[in-house]
């Protein structure tokens, strides 16, 4: 008999997670036993990109994830509720669940996964990170048995398409976001994008599998690409830099070997030296570049959005559960003992994140100051006081009436970075500081 | 009761797998449940680089294979023999096997997996392609729902190595191989890896993976780096392209959409556009593009050889068979209808593969000619005799008295493309072809 999957959303994801089950081309054996039960949709007369029985679309979704008949419920409707409800409900009637919701699974996975473990069943999040990229069952499978030292990704396809289209016209923001817009790369409300909060779901979600524990959102650092302007991408350019949104989780170097769960975990524009695996990620595609023992570096690359690739990832993710139901001749929830450990979700305590005033890293600021004489050696003196240890001061031009100064650090603690920096906006001949970056 | 690895080898990747399993910082419950039970080796006075119990030593292989106390068969001595027989005895014992033996795969992949089916054994081989790079299970797992339609990678660290050198020093083969060998890149006897013949085998395994069919290794087309000059190199930098070994599995585009296995599988030195994903892949390091519907392109990045890598794949790989023993409650052999069908080997048929001749593709040719007037326009006109049209000539300088000419063709036949070169090879101004190469 076959399995029978309860799809929640039948949009851009749906339509195409129903294309690759329905496409007699996939021989794979399992696809074949996969079969859509139901098919939950806001209103039954929209027109669909996929070619579907009427009788299979309801607009009663709680009827769907308390079907009796439904083996599998595949939420693909996003946002934050109905779609965490669905989900916990699927759980309590025993559905194995696969969701795309990178957002649900970010702030609500110590519910979902408690429930799933009560339960006895499996949720697979396989598309919620990076789309059509295999990485969730990567890092559950073959990089476990890694110590992983640091996660460093390009995981926003908006933010990268916008940044290399910059970087490509030497345009500035503002400009290139409308077009994105009107090309249909940025969304009408650009916001979970450009100020870095989708990506901030996926890197929580990722360190969460790399380390193995859980991560509270609100403690990710978070800062979008706004800010961003030509001039700073063409400054980076000369000193050998490209400019991208790197969400980056580690562990921290200081930290002692017993503890696993003191982490850092951000969202921020990072100057990548050009010669970095990660800086020749162009356009709308992802990249996530792992770093642990023994195996080294590891990156994986591919399309992080769109229908195709985020369907792939979804029903890669059904035909992992169908198997796992095969082999083990039971399609009714399993006892927790018994759940397939590379496919469930085993950890319960949470890491703690280093505040970012303890990060240590290295920053590009730009300043515009008025052309006095001993300005450098105000900012030279003001820095050393803090300990701030700087790579670079050089003024690369003037803005007006204004000089600009370019100051790169070395390695320096963040908390003794922006005291420095508040001294210094109060400087009389500092006029403004337009950009502070962090250096990889 | 822990699950017992028979280790055949302690090499390096035998030492370094031995050196996961015995490292208290992984505290995957999986590992925790995997015990070393017996190790084979060739001599058992040899000092080791990782602290085993003497008596878990032996140098009695068979009796590995055969002990009814040994759950899984970790084979790390590679060569094809003894470890093909010491394979198929484990399968035949009801042994699960673990295996980085890519000359076997490639080899006697049919007999093995034929084996293990009928046993009802899982045979495991993600090291045995591209080290510690997860290719093996994602192509089995989150790319399966995909239909691909071309696997393109670096899979050889060595030629990478020896390529990249040469580009960036512009020194030629034979002094960057003699200091690949004083490094420890390149073995004393380098045949396998410059003469392509280790890409061969890994391409044919991804190729069988990849279009679900088995490969005749001899039908591999392969080509080696020997023939690269640093004139080559020089050259396609100035064309916009750099110089990889590149081992390519495609289904033919002109083939019928029923004929899934209608393949190009070959090996051989191409010139890359820089802006290719695969053109900054230096060094050692591997990578491996895939193209398929609908995920679009995947690129898999990272160490393809060493002793952490490789250990790590291998590593994965018990954990993933020991998973699934948990999960069925059984560590006895399954019946083959019960086999996790993702993990297990499932296709039977061979693929057909076409050959060279028929091929469609891009060439780069570098000739040697007496200065004589027409020389150009007689090559230009057999090209055409042949229906091979030209991209470019361009006569690039002189070597000695001899004028260099650089052809680039469009797309054309293999076949006609050899039968001009073998008519020109007999003109009387035409002094020498000192390369031939394919342009992606």
């Amino acid at each position: 008999m076959a399995f029978k999957i309860g799809l929640l959303g039948l949009g851009t994801v749906g339509a195409g997670t129903a294309e690759i089950l329905l496409n007699p081309e996939l021989r794979h054996p399992l696809v074949q036993e996969i079969e859509i039960g139901k098919v939950g949709v806001r209103s039954l007369d929209k027109p669909r990109p996929v070619d579907l029985p009427a009788d299979l679309l309801t607009t009663d979704l709680e009827a769907i994830v308390t079907d009796p008949n439904i083996d599998i419920v595949v939420e693909v409707i996003g946002g934050l509720e109905p779609a965490r409800s669905l989900i916990l409900k699927a759980i309590a009637h025993g559905k194995h669940v696969v969701t795309a919701n990178k957002a649900v699974i970010a702030r609500y996975s110590d519910e979902i996964f408690d429930a799933a473990s009560t339960a006895g069943v499996y949720v697979m999040i396989e598309a919620a990170v990076a789309g059509g990229i295999p990485v969730i069952q990567p890092l559950k499978q073959s990089l476990s048995v890694n110590r992983i030292h640091r996660v460093m990704g390009i995981v926003n396809g908006t933010t990268n398409y916008i940044l290399t289209r910059m970087a490509r016209e030497g345009a500035d923001f503002d400009a290139v976001l409308a077009d994105a817009q009107r090309l249909g790369y940025a969304e009408a409300d650009p916001t979970a994008d450009v100020d870095g909060l989708d990506a901030a779901d996926k890197i929580a979600i990722l360190a969460s599998l790399a380390f193995g524990g859980r991560i509270k959102l609100p403690e990710v650092y978070c800062e979008g690409i706004r800010s961003i302007s030509a001039a700073d991408i063409a400054y980076a350019d000369r000193l050998g830099f490209v400019i991208k949104l790197l969400a980056t989780a580690l562990r921290e170097p200081s930290a002692p070997d017993d503890a696993t769960d003191h982490l850092q975990v951000r969202v921020h524009p990072t100057l990548l030296p050009k010669s970095h695996p990660l800086a020749s990620v162009n356009d709308v595609y992802n990249a996530i570049l792992f770093e642990g023992d023994p195996v080294g570096q590891v990156m994986l690359f591919g399309r992080g959005a769109g229908s195709g690739p985020t369907a792939s990832a979804v029903v890669s993710d059904i035909q992992n559960i169908v198997a796992i139901l095969k082999a083990t001749g039971s399609r009714s929830p399993h006892s927790t003992a018994d759940l397939h450990l590379l496919l469930a979700c085993i950890h319960q305590h949470y890491c703690t994140i280093s505040p970012m005033d303890e990060v240590v890293s290295r920053f590009y600021a730009r300043f515009l100051t008025r052309d006095m004489p001993g300005v450098i050696g105000r900012l030279g003196t003001c820095f050393g006081d803090h300990d701030v240890s700087l790579e670079s001061v050089v003024q690369i031009g003037f803005q007006d009436d204004l000089a600009e100064i370019v100051v790169v650090t070395h390695d320096v603690r963040e908390g003794n970075f922006r005291k420095a920096l508040a001294e210094i906006r109060g400087f009389e001949g500092v006029a403004e500081i337009p950009s502070v970056l962090r250096v990889l």
